[in-house]
Parts: structure tokens; sequence; C-alpha cells
């Protein structure tokens, strides 16, 4: 099994592209004729939702699978259409992994080790079927919360390691309250980089050979000196960026995150990518269109980084 | 709609127990008759998996409705088998409540303002399904995670105190690895001490007539000392203790969890109630009733407390 780190680095550097779309379907900004499709079939229903969900992204998929190297689906807006929305997660992340897309699951998951780790075999792994290792979900990594330390990650790369899966541990948030936990002092360093030296430490076995580890790190682009420190405490680490974009940051935001040659980070962007058409005041027919425009804007806008 | 932590006092006081049990269906441990009958209705499928945790918790329900006042399903034993598993965890939280049992979703979950919007909805509120806001999970509260500060918490409070729902925010788990981060210090006071004063102050005006928040938290039972601490910290927060019986910890240790008057925490108990038929060797079918069983014993050892 290919080594999760290696396989993203590989096709990062195989599209010329260090960027990752989050597939945050909010059903309301879903284009008007893929809501009144799937309503037609299903009524105002939760059904009709994880339709719309469903096809929408396959659009997106369509139009991206050759210009990025992975896509984020955000679970939350997807589970909040309780058991359909979360068949839309699924189906989601079979068709991008047909057409050769990585999917990372944007869940924030963490529990003890126990239940950890049937996050890890559901989300990563194989559950248990009566007896029969059987895989369900199988995104190709997972985002991860760290508070409840070690033993709530060991599980997940345990079985990361199996599978040739990752994960990416919350370090650094790139929302306006973050400091309020990652930003306290313990004695002479912060939070964050606290828990940057528990995620190096985490990841040091696990190394791939591009030289990255299967545990990479969440790290807001809010911050540029901290992104600095924090790149320095986890050379190891491939860096999950948020805040590109709708969120506020632009390219020079986001280049701390990456090592001087330009490797070691996958920035994401979300509305900006799959809400183009809107925000270009362009009828939702052009959806797919607008988001590969915005996508390949992206890449070239981080291409003029390295 | 009446406060949550009101309804749950007052569940509480009723049933005189202050417990509640861990919903956490591991299959390979459900009785083999529960099994057998789910994989002849659908083979040795997802849809099987979900039907054994569906038939076994409506089991465990009808035994302990009128015993304890709350039960907290552990969502990763559920989605772990992707959506039909979802729907377990759905039909299990429609079943308890018909009961008349609070279900407390532990979930742990977590994320920046508008995503963690998106998981309030689902899970504690109502979605917009095209227009109309309407109810899919539904559980009457929430574990939820700090790490990312106030702006992702205050999604989920805005919609509990419109929907009569409440959260519980970790502080500190029962886990041996929960120092790496809960007990880092800051100055001369611990992190999980920190994030006691940041709960106390985003659950501060949601208290209701039994003088408890919407805001609780979660608090382990593994360190008393730590406990009594947290307590002070914390007098308007109802405590979700894990850690009693299979985790290890007797009446005595879960004791500085509660004001002295015997009100303010639930303690809970996951496998040692709903698994009492394997430690006593007693066959898959006397299941139901040993976990009753088991429910007293633990409602008599925590009575003995106060």
């Amino acid at each position: 099994m290919l080594h999760f780190a290696d396989r993203l680095t590989n096709r990062i550097a195989t599209l010329s592209n260090p960027s990752v779309v989050g597939l945050d379907p909010r059903l309301a900004q879903i284009p008007e004729f893929i809501q009144d499709q799937a309503v037609e079939m299903y009524g105002e229903t939760p059904e009709a939702a994880a339709e719309a969900i469903i096809q929408f992204n396959k659009g997106l998929i369509d139009a991206l699978y050759d210009v990025v190297p992975a896509i984020k689906p955000q679970i939350a807006f997807y589970e909040c259409y309780g058991h359909h929305g979360f068949r839309a997660y699924e189906e989601t992340i079979r068709y991008a992994q047909e057409k050769g897309i990585l999917v990372i699951g944007d869940a924030k998951r963490n529990d003890i080790g126990s239940t950890a780790e049937a996050y890890a075999k559901g989300h990563l792994g194989r559950v248990d079927l009566f007896g029969e290792a059987s895989s369900t979900i199988n995104a190709d990594a997972l985002t991860v919360t760290p508070y409840l330390g070690g033993d709530g990650i060991k599980p997940f790369t345990e079985i990361c390691e199996v599978e040739g899966k990752g994960i990416f541990v919350l370090v650094r948030t790139s929302n306006p309250s973050a400091d309020e936990i990652q930003g306290q002092a313990l004695g002479d360093h912060l939070m964050d980089e606290h828990v940057a030296s528990l995620v190096e430490g985490w990841g040091r076995e696990l190394i791939g050979q591009t030289g990255f580890s299967l545990v990479g790190a969440v790290v807001g682009a809010t911050y540029p000196e901290e992104a600095r420190a924090l790149r320095n405490l986890m050379p190891h680490q491939i860096f999950l960026v948020p805040g590109y974009g709708a969120q506020g940051g632009g390219a020079e935001d986001v280049k701390p995150c990456f090592h001087e040659n330009g490797t070691g980070a996958i920035v994401n962007s979300s509305r900006g990518i799959i809400f183009a058409y809107q925000k270009n005041g362009q009828p939702g027919e052009a959806y797919a269109e607008a988001a590969r425009e915005a996508a390949l804007a992206m890449k070239n806008d981080l291409g003029q980084l390295f």
C-alpha cells in the first residue's frame, strides 16, 4: 500500500497544484436547477437534499479532477441531513476516488482509544461485519482534534499505516477565537507550538519516501508569523491550510506554510471555488465551469509563489 | 420550550438517579440471537449491522427507561457503519425519546462558526430543507470539543437556547494521555482549568430555574483532586462524568464532581451496563434484564453518596 503522504505529494507534483477544494454543499446555494430536479424526484425531503448534494458534487468533481489533487468535503454539511446526508458524503467520496481525486474528510473527529479506533476503522479502514473486515466510508485522510492527547491519535495512525491513509491534526485554526486555547502561553511557547511538537512526535516514525509523515497538521493562514514557527516545529508534516479566499487569506499569506522548495502544504478553498458562479453573477448552469476557472486561477496564484 | 438543564435535573430528581447509560453497541458483543436475526434479514451487510444495533438498543431502552434519566449513544459505533449506522443512531434517539429518556449524543463535534452551525442545526435544531426548517437527528444534547474557542461554541448555544437543548464541552477526559494538553501549566493553573473558566463564561447567561446552565462540562472521574478544582470553577455546569465502572472509577471517585447537595452531575457507564450479561456469564437472551440489574446497582451505589 502506497504511503498517504507520498500519494498526496506525488499527485500535487503531477498537477503542479498544491490546492484542495472544500466541498461544503450548503443546500440553499446549490444552483436552483439542481435543487428543482431533486425536489421533483423526492419532494422537499432529506432524500432530496442528499440527491441535490450528490449531483452538485459530481458536476464539481467532473470539472475539477484534472486540476486539483484533492477535495475536502466538510462532513457537517452532509450529516446535518441525517443518514441521507451521510449517504451523500459516502457517494461523493466514491465518485471522487473513481476520478483519481484524493479525499480528505473534514470531520475533526476525536475520542479516547477504543472509540477513536471505531472512527478510524469507519472513516479510513475496515469495520468488523460479523467477523469480516469491510470498508464503509473509506476516505483517504481525515482531520482530527488533539485535545485528548496521543492515545486518541494512535488508533488512527495504526490504521493509516496499514491502509495507506493519513490524518491532519488541528494545530492552529483560522477563526477569531482560536487564541482562547491555541494562543495561550505555556512558559516561553504557545499552546499551538506545544501541540505542534506533539504532532511531530506522533508522526516521526511514519514518514514516507517523499519525506513527509502520514500525520499532517491543520494550520490556518491567518497568522503568517505563527505559521513560520509551526513550519519549523513540524518539518515532516504536510500542512492543510484553510483560510485562503473566502476566509480572507491570499497566496502571500499561505507562503510560510510551505517549505522553501514549495512542498509540504496543500491550501484549501471552499466557497470561493464551488460557489464562484454566484460571485461572478453567472447562471446556476455555469457553476461547474465557474468552479474550474476559479480553481485554475487559484493554481496560478499559488504557482507564482515558488 | 423548557430549559435543557431543568429537563435533565428534574428527570434525575424524579428517578433519584444521577446516571446515564452509554449506548456503545460494539457489534461483536451484541448477543448472538440478535446478530443472527439481523443477518437472516439482510445478510452480512452494513444494513444487518444497523438492524442488530437498533434491536439491541430497543431492548436496552425498554429495560432502562424507568430507571435512568438519559442515554448517551457514542456515535462512533454507529457512523463506522456508514449511513446505515447513522440511521441506527437516529432511530435509537427517536425510540428513547418516545419512552421519555433524554439523549446526549456523544459526538465531540467542533468546528469554526458557520460549520459548527451546521452541526448544531443537524444534531440539535432544524436544518434548511428547501426553505423549510426541519429537524433531522434531534438529540437533546451533544458533547463538543473546545479547541477552537468560543466562536465554535456560540452556534451551538444559540440553537440550544431556542430548542431547549444542551451541550457538554470537553474539559477533562479520563484517558491516560489527557495530560498532554489538558494538564499543561499556564502560569499557576492548568489548561483544563483555563478551559473550565471559558466554559463557565460561555454558559453564564444561559442558566435555567434549577441553577444550571445549558452549557455543561465533560469531566473524567480519574483525578478526584482535579474534579474538585473544576467543580469550584464551574458552579453552574452539569458535569457529564465518564470513567465509572469499566474505565475504573467507583462512586467515591465521582463524588467530587457533584455539589454537596448531590446535584450537578450525571455519571456515565457504558460497557458495565449494556454488556453486563457477558460479565455475569449469562446467556445473550438475558442481556436487557442484566442491564437493568446493573443500572439499578449503579443507582444504589451512587445513592449512598448523599
